[in-house]
């Protein structure tokens, strides 16, 4: 029960119509989180200032909240002697009024109050004495000030119904302080999609299993959950399946029920055994099964009831370069991060020849030291490569030789 | 009771005393976890290979497991039959032994057999009839082959006993993948350290409370918790105190019970009510109070009972700064990360001047738009520029005047 690939489509366009797919099937979605579970969630929309901030016109400075006006002409030489009627430390509030002769002792931070229109500095004042006593407390004060000097005015920061995050805004600990200002402790979010996870092989062993002749563990559900989860979505392993039709089409229906999207990892080649394609064609329908690339050329596309389902090739080292270049975009898309936001990339000079076929995208593994970059070369089916590699190099189809000492950009696995 | 501040220290100083008593307070403890919850946690110890990998001789390639010397000569002129004895998927294994004459069927990734020592691609054969029964089965060759041609050599991956990861190694998707090869479910990695979140002040409300005169929402516990967490570590807020030094003594006290660094913020100054300095005095000893540095000069380490306490400054703006800079990499470096990996740095031209104090560092927030960086001037207490702020740029203590168009530096928040 051979089946041929369908057209081999360059990368640029598998990445296009993978896509244009996941825009056809889904919507994204929010969901109102409390702000403490916030961080590095993605805000689904603009967020808008609740209140004035500072609330109320408030204090820049410890010292005296007076009448400008009481300054006009004070010096060092010709200081003004104040009465004052109250003192306000951050969080206080008094009543009271200040009139022409009066101040009110004021901490940093503390709102101004009535008929103070100005702070004098405490270091420009002369209280001769502590007292406790208010009745008898005075202040002379050895400078003049303007009008609003040393106050942080209600709204000056921001004003309310004002735009202070915008959508899509990724929360870093700067950002959750913007809204923790608020008094809000709710935010509304992306939902983070459900992507389900399969491995299929007969030779496969869990990590409960011991090792036996002929089997491998699988290395692709653990590996592939980690990047979904680092796309901002929430991969769950679903389970090993055999190659067998029946029992992978069962585990395909019902898995599709459990999540948005569906990976699968192996069997997505053109042989006998390679059951995914018949059955996402049997369900649903395939929309890409080749692409001009390696490693990675038997990868699949198919929609079953609206729901996307990825098959990648089963060699890890293939599912993971697959899933970076093709899949995780589409993810993170949906998920609320800005394209912008795609994996870091640096640049650097080559330690040794790559050799790359003709017609097909490579994505090499490289090692990167300093500005350095050391491809990786391993037989198909390597896995260690992956514990040096920082990333990947891409050789364009019509390159067969990349020189030593030409400088390469590395995309780093994140 | 108002107190001195100890000598002001450099800014380079104060990371360095930190990082001393970070050193001298705390030996970097693992923990096992499961390798399904390690996304983004450190390697404590270097990782050796349990296994060979492969784990025995395998095929590269679909198609025939033969004896070399039976291809010696061969052509597609002069092509060779051989008799079928089994076939092998992955997966599955013969106890069968390959003689001269014979072969065995195999697919990619599954074990030689006995006897075998090459393959030949299914390209370079053919097969006249389709038999079930394989005691008639038999393939022609079409090419000679080399011993070991198309066969993954066990062990050439990597050998049983090799280091596959490093220590303080951050365990991305392709090297959980690399863990998940080896069928091990745990791995042993940094514990995160426990960091205690308080923040001081009587103005500050909870997000659970109506806005009231004079009072302001607490921004820097989520904030900061937000912080720790970037850091590896496990920040937990333990509320608002009052700045009532009975309270906050008790508090700190309580707080140091439950985690292992403890981060206060408030309270920091060298004024009234300023309560922090005077606690950890009594409760212990102070080594830092006062860094040349705007903004965030009132900054504190103390250490109480073996726990390092620090003191940020209450403004918002301050406090993520200070932490960012003076705390973040102690908590980093106790939490596995090596030290290049710090905080990622950009560089842009700035877009307007920015004037800075003589004698004091001077982190100055500012806008990124593209390789143009915008200072974001606003007055003390202002926390919206957060919203905006791509991190901070460095203005040495010697500087007076950074000017518009020149090339700088920017420490992104993370």
């Amino acid at each position: 029960m051979g089946v041929e690939f369908l057209n081999i489509i360059e990368t640029d366009e598998a990445i296009d119509i993978i896509q244009e797919k996941f825009d056809e099937c889904y919507t994204a979605e929010s969901e109102i989180i409390d702000i403490a579970e916030s961080a590095n969630r993605i805000t689904f929309k603009k967020i808008e200032s609740e209140i004035d901030f500072p609330p109320f016109n408030r204090s820049l400075k410890d010292g005296f909240a007076i009448k400008a006006e009481d300054s006009y002409g004070v010096s060092e030489e010709n200081p003004k002697k104040l009465k004052i009627i109250d003192f306000l430390e951050a969080g206080s509030f008094t009543e009271k009024t200040v009139e022409p002769g009066t101040c009110v002792e004021i901490s940093t931070g503390a709102p101004i109050p009535n008929g103070a229109d100005a702070v004098v500095m405490v270091e420009f004042s002369y209280k001769s004495h502590e007292n406790t006593d208010l009745e008898d407390d005075e202040v002379e004060i050895l400078t003049s000030v303007t009008p609003s000097q040393d106050i942080g005015q209600k709204g000056s920061d921001v004003k309310k119904g004002q735009v202070i995050l915008n959508e899509n805004i990724i929360l870093n600990p700067p950002k959750i302080g913007v809204i923790a200002a608020q008094g809000i402790d709710k935010v509304e979010v992306y939902r983070k999609p459900k992507v389900g996870i399969i491995s299929t092989g007969n030779e496969l062993l869990t990590n409960q299993e011991e090792l036996r002749p002929g089997k491998i563990y699988d290395v692709n559900s653990e590996m592939i959950k980690a990047g979904v989860n680092s796309c901002g979505a929430e991969g769950e392993c679903l389970g090993i399946v055999r190659d067998n039709y029946d029992d992978l089409k069962k585990k395909i229906t019902e898995s599709l029920k459990e999540c948005d999207i569906l990976l699968c990892s192996g069997g997505t080649s053109a042989g006998a055994g390679d059951n995914i394609r018949h059955i996402l064609d049997e369900l649903g329908e395939v929309y890409i099964h080749g692409i001009a690339v390696q490693p990675g050329k038997p990868t699949i596309l198919g929609i079953v009831d609206g729901k996307i389902v990825i098959g990648l090739p089963g060699n890890p080292v293939s599912a993971i370069v697959i899933f970076n270049v093709f899949v995780a975009p589409a993810i993170k898309k949906l998920a609320g991060y800005k394209a912008e936001e795609e994996h870091e990339t640096i640049k650097g000079k080559l330690a040794r020849r790559i050799h790359s076929p003709i017609g097909r995208m490579q994505y090499q593994l490289v090692r990167v030291e300093g500005d350095t970059v050391y491809p990786i070369f391993k037989d198909s089916g390597a896995i260690f490569s992956l514990a040096s590699a920082a990333g990947y190099t891409k050789v364009s189809k019509q390159t067969e030789i990349v020189e030593e000492g030409e400088e390469v950009e590395v995309t780093l696995f994140n």
